[in-house]
């Protein structure tokens, strides 16, 4: 069990069959603060697991509605001045000239935890302002969505070892793996393969988006910036997840365990 | 299953035996914003789980640094005024004359995630300037510790319907529970928890902290806001919570499954 940049080894006790062992190793999942920059500007400090960190900022630049497209960013580059250049945990996002970029709007909405409104009615259709609903025909077989967890949990190197990670994941109509990503925040592993889609020029709009967890509001959101038509979840959706779901177009699943799943909404898509 | 404050009952279809199932009543967990306001100032909105609202709004406040005791608040009240009162997800704070608030501070620590600095190292010194290490000398028998999962799932109520909220629960050290809460968002349901104590005068120093997901940094550092010397969990810790219960003096413990348990810190409290 090596130290990576995903996992850091410790000495941990273990109490078992009645008594407290001596320290053994153990692998833990990173959790490190990253701050995004745009223009100079610090827009976000989010506690990240190292590794993607352009997709990470690229996702969250795109899932907040300030990029929409791969020429919208010049570059990213960690910072190489002064203390954070040696510390590593700060991106610099440089933007095209003519992108209308609203910095301080961004800044509100990042303080106000993504939520717009004072009710989640207000705060969907704010969103529903930025990124209209979902149109996608794309079907996929209930038997191709059953068989994900076990794609996902093959895939998930770091959380073997740490247990800590929460998954995020994009596959395509035929259940074909695209791209994964790990971190101990889930909002961050979703944004880290919106942003490897929109770096690399992938269109998610006939895609399925699978988390390890449960889905919240924010999730959809992230989705929907994304064009993500479904999202399919291990664990519960919440409420407002399942009413941002049902506006938007999108088909959302939860409790997806073995053979069973539970569709809350635009259950077309799920077809043989 | 009636809906309540906390869950909401919806149509749903489940995919089961290679069909979809009629839509059948289903109970989801309750997710919506609250506005915290102090002297009348937006100072954060949180997506979370409707009820003890006055317990999160001080508990924020609490695990932010910015009240210290009960004496502090002089009121906690429902916005009475225009939209938000219809909606009820707006709550006021108002604070005693003598208490040095210092929003501005509160703002930009709020927006940062509750991340102070551009490592975990400065962030772990910048809340401990705050926060000094714990001392208690308390100690609690590993099968009163081993006994804890089962005392919890019998306690979450809402849980059992909906599978989809974060628990957070203290313990005094014989065992007995002394408050759970439940939220969507799991710093949520430890800051209810925090300020119920706060709230009702109750003194946590030789008390324990049960949360039924993961521990990451802002848990910890919540938890030393309310001077709680063990912290278990049913999950992994991230690096930075071990980083940061190793310097607090907090005894961190996680895979707290059947009668097995790892010891992260401090083993000493973990003494029959």
């Amino acid at each position: 069990m090596p130290d990576n940049n995903q996992s850091h080894i410790t000495p941990i006790q273990r109490w078992k069959d009645g008594e407290l062992h001596p320290p053994t190793d153990d692998a833990l999942a990173i959790e490190e603060p990253l701050e995004i920059r745009v223009r100079g500007q610090n827009v976000a400090v989010t506690m990240r697991t190292p590794g993607h960190d352009e997709e990470l900022a690229a996702g969250f630049l795109a899932t907040e509605g300030l990029i929409k497209r791969r020429e919208d960013v010049t570059e990213i580059a960690h910072c190489t001045e002064g203390e954070a250049a040696r510390l590593g945990n700060t991106l610099n996002v440089f933007l095209g000239a003519g992108v209308d970029a609203d910095l301080e709007s961004l800044t509100r909405h990042v303080f106000a935890s993504s939520s717009c409104g004072l009710c989640g009615k207000a705060t969907i259709e704010a969103v529903q302002q930025d990124f209209p609903p979902v149109d996608s025909g794309v079907r996929i077989a209930p038997d191709i969505i059953t068989g994900l967890p076990t794609k996902l949990r093959n895939a998930q190197a770091t959380f073997e070892q740490t247990g800590g990670l929460h998954a995020a994941a994009v596959f395509d109509a035929a259940g074909e793996l695209l791209v994964l990503r790990e971190d101990v925040g889930r909002h961050n592993a979703v944004d880290k393969v919106v942003g490897h889609g929109l770096l690399k020029g992938h269109d998610y709009s006939n895609c399925l988006l699978m988390v390890s967890g449960r889905t919240s509001f924010e999730i959809m959101q992230k989705a929907l910036a994304a064009r993500i038509p479904i999202i399919t979840a291990v664990s519960a959706p919440s409420s407002l997840a399942v009413d941002f779901a049902r506006d938007s177009g999108q088909t959302l699943i939860g409790f997806l365990r073995g053979e069973t799943m539970n569709v809350y909404s635009h259950p077309e898509r799920v077809a043989g």
